[in-house]
């Protein structure tokens, strides 16, 4: 929190440890043992936690695409994100590469979480589907939660229909031509 | 060709732009008139270019995976990839953070000229589709064109192969009734 409201007062470039420590009330020395560096505490020490082995995804019969609007739903509810500190967040990473790449390397991390857990229920025989759909679920959350950042009328259940929709929807344009899934079907 | 050559016999971090254009035998001044720096060297200028606007790719009627797979097929064709370069510059990549970072960023243009094309095709309503696909089908294209690279036995028709079947079984899990496909589907 501080950390934001301090790049944002000073400038990102211009933004030092101490500044941020200093708005935060906590000394340098507390500060490096929270965040290994400036970008680091604007970002947060983490963007979202999945559960590390949530018995019911892997055991589950269902579509995988409702478990995974679940799961990511769930998670989504225990990190109780902040609209106001989200929409400054994203402007700052929009205009910094370093804070972009940082984000992208958090964002892998909630894709390599959930890449785990399809494997986990899959098989390794999806491993490949399951990294893709990491990935692709994971890029649909982002979009989502990154709309509902910027629009006051949107709720915490709006980003799960929505998430739900987009992947939905991507699901419909990689359907091959009816009659053609028997032949593609056969590795 | 000369900057990976050069950075494998002394070190990424070793590497100046004066033993880059050395190796390839042209003046310090003429590589600048080419790459801004040694990472885009070693990168090459481009990873792999989609047409700007194939019009059979947005007036097909076709399912949109079947146009996908072959605009990325020809892409390949066209790029003509060293499976021995291509090589040599995954395993700087993996060892090389900031190499890491411009790769994803090379990787990005060709998922953004994709959405480009996937959005005159099906409209702007479906530009979150399409954002979407567009990633996914880069990443499945990336996974694909890696095994590629470690695999002599691997030819480019399998590449497209191993796309197809790729995002056709994503395609599978984000179906919303087919959740028992995967038991079923004899594998």
């Amino acid at each position: 929190m501080a950390a934001v409201e301090v790049s944002l007062r000073n400038g990102y470039d211009a933004v030092t440890t101490e500044a941020i420590a200093a708005e935060a009330g906590i000394s340098t020395r507390t500060f490096f043992n929270y965040y290994p560096n400036k970008q680091a505490a604007i970002l947060g020490e983490r963007i979202m936690l999945l559960p590390d082995d949530p018995i019911w995804f892997t055991a589950s019969h269902r579509p995988v695409i409702d478990d995974v609007v679940d799961l990511l739903d769930q998670a989504l509810r225990d990190d109780e994100p902040d609209r106001r500190m989200l929409n400054k967040i994203m402007a700052m990473i929009d205009s910094h590469p370093a804070l972009h790449d940082l984000f992208r390397t958090k964002m892998d991390d909630v894709a390599s979480a959930l890449t785990g857990l399809l494997v986990a229920r899959l098989g390794a025989d999806f491993a490949t589907e399951s990294r893709l759909l990491g990935d692709l679920a994971t890029l649909a959350l982002t979009d989502a939660v990154s709309r509902w950042a910027v629009d006051d009328n949107m709720t915490i259940d709006d980003i799960t229909a929505l998430l739900r929709r987009s992947l939905l929807g991507v699901g419909r344009l990689l359907q091959p031509a009816v009659g053609d899934m028997v032949a593609t079907d056969g590795r």
